[in-house]
């Protein structure tokens, strides 16, 4: 628990430190890239780019979707979404960090403000607002922290008692 | 990739067997804590049984819910839910299982079958359906692997075009 003699506790903690935010970074990124429906800055986060097996690995599952497995069908569903979004934000809050080894999962809630149809061209819709739960897993690897896993789900509860702050 | 001298490709392919295996028995015995109402051995397969620091650590996402953390939170909500259910059962479909080093995530379809409130007393009210997807992460510790994260939610959407078998 306390370093194996060579590391100290001080710079584990660093480490953890800069892992902690390379992590919280490489979050951020993903929905900068979905606000400006960047599909390949989307697909750059994700794991395994760039690389021939496209089969399996990453998971992805959407509010109210079935999962989504490997690379293919997750770009595949980023691209139906951006086709049907004029416009969306992300306010995220409770983020937090959990690492363990290579691994790191991100929690946070997705406070989404989207726009609906235009009625006008060249107009933005009404805009609409959700609230999505979402569970985000990051591998480390040589090219840096990658996208694992998305789960995101709908918030359909009041969450009274949950809200105590 | 190919070992690093000392185990062979063989004993390293058998060894991720058995970790398959040893993390679906985990999955497995979730829900079979959930049909049988059982509080404490929904507990022991989740992080940090017996141990005193409740503050962190496991992450729990029930379907519509917002996110809890920890263990008395996430035991809480177990015990409401158990509370409320007359009936539960679970066919889970989809089941696989990624390992990365000490950390699992298990997907599966939860095709849930449960019993609303009865209208007699003694008589099970009707029953009804419902389909969640999961995504379950285990980290395996000296007691085994234990539950880490559970992130479920609605299946919303008729999924045509996933359903391609």
């Amino acid at each position: 628990m306390a370093g194996d003699g060579r590391v100290s506790d001080t710079d584990r903690e660093a480490a953890l430190e800069l892992d902690r935010e390379a992590v919280l970074a490489a979050n951020r990124a993903l929905y900068e890239a979905l606000e400006n429906g960047d599909l390949e800055a989307v697909e750059s986060i994700w794991l395994g780019a760039g690389e021939a097996d496209d089969k399996g690995g990453v998971i992805c599952v959407h509010p109210g979707w079935p999962v989504l497995r490997g690379r293919a069908q997750v770009t595949r569903s980023y691209m139906l979404i951006m086709m049907n979004t004029e416009y969306i934000q992300f306010f995220l809050t409770d983020v937090e960090v959990e690492l363990q080894g290579d691994v790191a999962l991100v929690t946070c809630t997705e406070n989404i403000l989207s726009g609906g149809e235009a009625e006008e061209e060249g107009e933005l819709g009404p805009l609409v607002g959700g609230k999505v739960v979402s569970t985000n897993l990051f591998r480390r690897t040589a090219d840096g922290w990658k996208l694992w896993s998305h789960h995101g789900s709908p918030v359909l509860t009041s969450g009274d008692d949950e809200d105590e702050d």
